[in-house]
């Protein structure tokens, strides 16, 4: 290894500089480098596949208002998609020499062993690689049996890949919006859904609308792009608002405090752009209370009662890849402790939780009467 | 000036390492030193008066439950006080070449000229530091009329001083409770309210009792103590979570995000102490959320309108002690919006908001649709 990323990158940073963020990794036998975090321009995420680059999936800029945060960001047409929520892999062609057909890469850079599995799994993903090898299908991995979200969305069985992205490996060039849509669509791949294109003037209101009903459906909001797929904006919807910080307050220790502040001011900035009675607002503000501290509770409740506290997933599919999966988390430090593993069917069936250590351990230093110093 | 604090206050650092963190400051044209921060053991706030020191007032320890918090730590009786909401000044002599015969110091150490004025007007506390010139009372300014809090309490006129402790100057050495408030009561000073002496495993029912009294009546919280007044623990009722949050986030980007995860965390472990019925739970959570959201929203609509924001007082009283107060403020660096400034019966009334500038801008940012890159 110790090959110059920053030449192949072609970055204006000394290769060392570069090189001593570059982390090692295994899969199966096989090395590859990866930076798991964006340095000096180059994205988080991005992969170095025996020489082949994978660029990292780009941060995408959100805008707290619809109006003007549309029509200052577009000046031209723009398409509406659906942001799901669960976590964006990359799928990609492996290298000649693994067994893999096709890994899938975490927003960090890791192969992560169950997608991979979902992936190879996919006729059309595995035909449209074959086709295009010099490009990455950008995916939403989401369902209710994925190992790292929960949301549980009515047209997906367990779990499932949405292509919401399409992009040249090596320069994280995209494809356009329309492009992108009809050959996904020729290879028959499941996509995200889309709202429409519109010029940005018409476009605030119809995402309000969209985001409104994507809010009633406890869904997570949209992505508006330019056509050329260049420019990307997101917006939320208050149902994963809320959801977020039940999900980071159940580990309060371990996440509350990162997700609080940036949830609460982009719920704040929707009240007042959304509704315009005091009824509403209040409305807002009592649910998220709830999705605040409930969850908290019970958390405390639960380190008191010396139950588990942390994330909870429940994985199903090849044995193989079940067991690369929590060696996987293994090897990421994460604590697992496993509730459920039995074979049916010849899957393997897995219930565990992630441990939330700082939680576990912050409370149970305060329930014993230990002291903040202030 | 130059002198050598760590000498004089006997600690262990080279003199220039204390030295660097000294600010220099001036009370009509008297200069003095001050430490703003806490820095290699010396509190936040001790203070040089012509080279007498007055010790900063030591920060007090927190338990989030009452139940092992009190008996873990005290071993022996405890006496219960009041925490008032306001600003804690220590009143002290001043140095005799200086026109005033007391002095306010701030928490961080600068003379207060609007607290100064108070205790110059408080003539139970000039005989008490003539007789005791090496004490400091350490008080709690309190009331709607002070520029710093606005908890209106019905037992105080405008603006009032509580002693809440009596130091030693230099060593910062407090008189036992039961000594220091025979005395203040000898001298007619107004003290916090006390609420009795109990052994540490009976305190746990009378302390749940007084906070929970205090709660329904929106006050702060209370101080345990040792006997001795050298171990302090305080806690606080859920009135006061929601009141600093609402605070807070009149100014969410000034305040809110420090704010915010310390008041959730000690509502969560308060409920789960004091809560057994999920209704209960849920109406906390609830009363939470309206103290987050809706002070936010506010702010928001006020920046869209043009208004001010930020913290607003209203202060009155000796002509000069509000001129000095204002211009104290902006010495600080604060910028003062002035609302309303006239004279009643030779009092200065002047109400003010000092501009939380930061939230200005941030939110003026989003609302013309500055995105956040995520």
């Amino acid at each position: 290894m110790g090959r110059d990323w920053a030449a192949v990158l072609d970055v204006d940073v000394e290769p060392a500089d570069l090189r001593e963020h570059v982390d090692l990794a295994d899969f199966r036998g096989h090395e590859y480098e990866l930076l798991p975090d964006q340095r000096h321009g180059v994205e988080r995420g991005t992969v170095f596949l025996d020489g082949a680059v994978v660029r990292g999936y780009p941060s995408v800029s959100r805008t707290l208002v619809l109006d003007p945060g549309l029509t200052n960001y577009f000046e031209d047409r723009l398409i509406v998609e659906e942001k799901l929520d669960g976590s964006n892999v990359r799928v990609t062609r492996a290298p000649d020499e693994w067994a893999e057909s096709v890994l899938a890469l975490t927003r960090s850079g890791y192969v992560c062993p169950y997608a991979t599995h979902l992936a190879a799994e996919c006729e059309e993903m595995g035909d449209f690689l074959a086709d295009r090898p010099d490009h990455v299908l950008c995916c939403e991995l989401v369902g209710a049996d994925t190992p790292y979200t929960d949301h549980d969305y009515p047209e997906v069985d367990g779990a499932d890949l949405f292509v919401f992205d399409v992009r040249e490996r090596a320069s994280g060039e995209p494809l356009s919006v329309p492009e992108r849509r009809r050959l996904c669509e020729g290879y028959g791949l499941r996509q995200v859904p889309a709202f429409g294109t519109y010029d940005s003037g018409a476009a605030v209101g119809a995402v309000r609308r969209a985001v409104a009903d994507l809010d009633r459906r406890g869904r997570e909001g949209v992505v508006l792009q330019s056509l050329s797929g260049r420019h990307q904006l997101k917006y939320t919807t208050s149902a994963i608002h809320r959801s977020d910080l039940a999900h980071a307050f159940s580990m309060p220790f371990d996440y509350g405090r990162q997700f609080v502040f940036s949830r609460l001011i982009r719920e704040a900035f929707q009240t007042v752009e959304f509704e315009d009675d005091d009824e509403a607002a209040r409305e807002r503000a009592r649910a998220l209370g709830e999705s605040i501290l409930l969850p908290m509770v019970e958390a405390i409740r639960d380190v008191r009662a010396g139950e588990p506290v942390g994330e909870s997933h429940e994985v199903r599919g090849d044995p193989e890849a079940i067991e690369d999966l929590l060696a996987h988390f293994r090897d990421q430090g994460i604590a697992l402790s496993v509730e459920r593993d039995e074979r049916t069917d010849g899957d393997r069936v897995v219930a565990f939780t992630k441990v939330a250590e700082r939680t576990r351990d912050k409370t149970e230093y305060y329930l014993a009467g230990g002291t903040r110093d202030e």
